[in-house]
């Protein structure tokens, strides 16, 4: 048995006390400042208010300021905030972590820096932490398809470990493996990072798909545009496999749980679908995230970063910008304000010209 | 102008007559023995039963036995039959096919030989040809996602036509290829129809996931198991590749529309899910396949053909059995009526064992 410290109580870093608790381990979930009913919620009466069934009873919850108590001697941390809290969690980290604990983190993100320069995010956790403290724990990812509300009530899950350490990883996968949530490892991390990043943006465009429809035909509409949802995934899929490759991962980490696989679970529902569907009728972005009541968007945040970082990589002639017309244009849409007019003849490499085919057979 | 000829006036092959009329071809859309009650609704009404919207007023009808009408000089042949009619209608053609015309084909599956041998069904069709026949119709295909409801609709879809002559493929594809109905091209023909093939038997298996739940449950749910069916797809994906390029395919085909964009439109809906979904709830396949009145369902029979031959080519020593973990599971749901226990440790190249993994790094 082991103890282990879950620093963010949202739905997922709250969900894998399930795992963790059936396998016997000591589970600490230590809420952040926004988690506080939450916090309150789970030691009152058991209950996450974001999950259907309760939490395993032997769960302990602790609000922020008892984050010392809860991080006393644990092996393992679970850095289970989003993207958005990354930086302020590695400074708590940088304060809790106990000497000998193995780190892994659920964020999904990538970080631009001013000349484009795109950053995994388990390195931006310990930008806070002193050159020894990142030595002693390097930080391992959970990547691949996994919603929360079936991890928390066991559902057939699979999901990849990523890190640079392989007996670290295997450390860990042990310690959340369970006969329900399984667990592959991968020291591709930067691959499996940046399909993570990339899935939530290509999800969000697959989204816009039933909004177009909607435009098209002037009101919600039983059928759907299946091919036009599938071209998405499909370009997706190769703009993933480019951009892996670019940023030095290796692009058959795409071709499975880390890219297609979490890219599938994304792009059949969730807020970056629905977020997507409203853009897709002609909302603007602040008027679609708004609409869904203002809430934390990672795809979006994603297309803006990675979006606006490839320009700049481009200038630097680090990337081709007309290698990402999908992400590009998903980037237009958000950050421009522009109308939806898929690029596409641009995808897949550029569709071949009619005309230039018809007299080269002529 | 060309004149195109459609062999088979099932929802696709008819659906096609869109973007080809719309580019102003002489479009001749001839029923099989099978499609008697079409061809005489669209003679009569001009309405395919299978569409929601009238086919052009352009496009016209016959019966099979006025067949030799329709072909007299068409430039294209358009193979509209399922797999399961592949062997008829390239007996039909070897009589039809004026000396020019060229062929695309739209047949999704592979065809075992006795000794495990797979063929792709373009080598399939002109099995009852002559050799000189062969020589001047080297036969294409339509893969990638799409819908026959949605081409029919013209909504936006991205196809690949592909086949062994670039000049023909470009040819084709002008002769199709509209604003909505957009046309790439590959000369990887067997990476695409084995992809073509595939993504039906893991559309098949990912639709288990449904029925799984409800058999948990006890009923229906409104909830889904979006984790069991990413893994698949997931899983589908990663056989997909290796099993391309066992047979001489590329498997970089895999990662765009012919293979992920194809299976993510099928796995989001259609016959193969739900007969999946009815395995998943228990029922033997016999079963399930009448409970949907006895549809044609390429899936089933695509793993009963390849999940067949692949025990067999791991005799010969060409494959590895236990790299098709997914279909092999799938053969024995279909095939022997075995329950569905998914072998979710065999995924991925293998889990790695927990006990192995404790003592590596004790």
């Amino acid at each position: 048995m082991s103890r282990v410290a879950i620093l963010g109580a949202g739905v997922m870093g709250s969900a894998l006390s399930v795992p963790l608790t059936r396998n016997g381990h000591d589970v600490r979930l230590v809420g952040t400042h926004l988690d506080r009913q939450i916090i309150d919620s789970i030691k009152n009466r058991g209950a996450h208010p974001g999950l259907d069934a309760p939490l395993p009873e032997a769960v302990k919850a602790f609000q922020l300021e008892e984050a010392g108590e809860a991080f006393a001697g644990a092996d393992f941390v679970l850095s289970g905030v989003n993207s958005f809290g990354v930086r302020w969690a590695g400074e708590q980290l940088a304060q809790l972590l106990p000497d000998h604990a193995l780190v892994i983190a659920i964020a999904k993100g990538l970080a631009a820096e001013e000349d484009g320069e795109l950053r995994i995010l388990p390195e931006v956790l310990t930008d806070a932490w002193s050159e020894p403290k990142r030595a002693r724990h390097p930080v391992a990812a959970i990547t691949g398809p996994s919603i929360a509300g079936e991890v928390a009530a066991a559902r057939d899950t699979c999901v990849v470990f990523a890190g640079r350490d392989q007996a670290v990883l295997d450390r860990l996968a042990a310690t959340f493996r369970t006969d329900t949530y399984r667990v592959w490892t991968s020291t591709d991390l930067i691959g499996c990072e940046v399909c993570a990043a990339l899935k939530n943006c290509y999800a969000l465009g697959v989204g816009l798909a039933e909004g177009v429809l909607e435009a098209q035909v002037g009101s919600e509409s039983p059928d759907r545009m299946h091919n036009y949802e599938a071209a998405l995934f499909a370009q997706g899929a190769a703009e993933m496999r480019r951009i892996v490759s670019l940023l030095g991962g290796d692009p058959e980490t795409v071709g499975w749980l880390p890219g297609v696989g979490d890219m599938y679970v994304t792009s059949t529902g969730g807020r970056n679908v629905r977020v997507g569907r409203l853009l897709g009728t002609g909302l603007h972005f602040a008027e679609a995230s708004a609409k869904l009541g203002d809430p934390t968007l990672e795809g979006a945040a994603a297309i803006t970063e990675i979006g606006g970082a490839i320009p700049k990589l481009a200038h630097r002639d680090l990337m081709r910008v007309e290698d990402f017309p999908l992400l590009r244009h998903l980037y237009d849409v958000i950050e421009r304000d522009q109308p939806v007019a898929m690029p596409w003849s641009a995808f897949f490499g550029g569709e071949p010209d009619v005309s230039l085919a018809r007299r080269d057979v002529a």
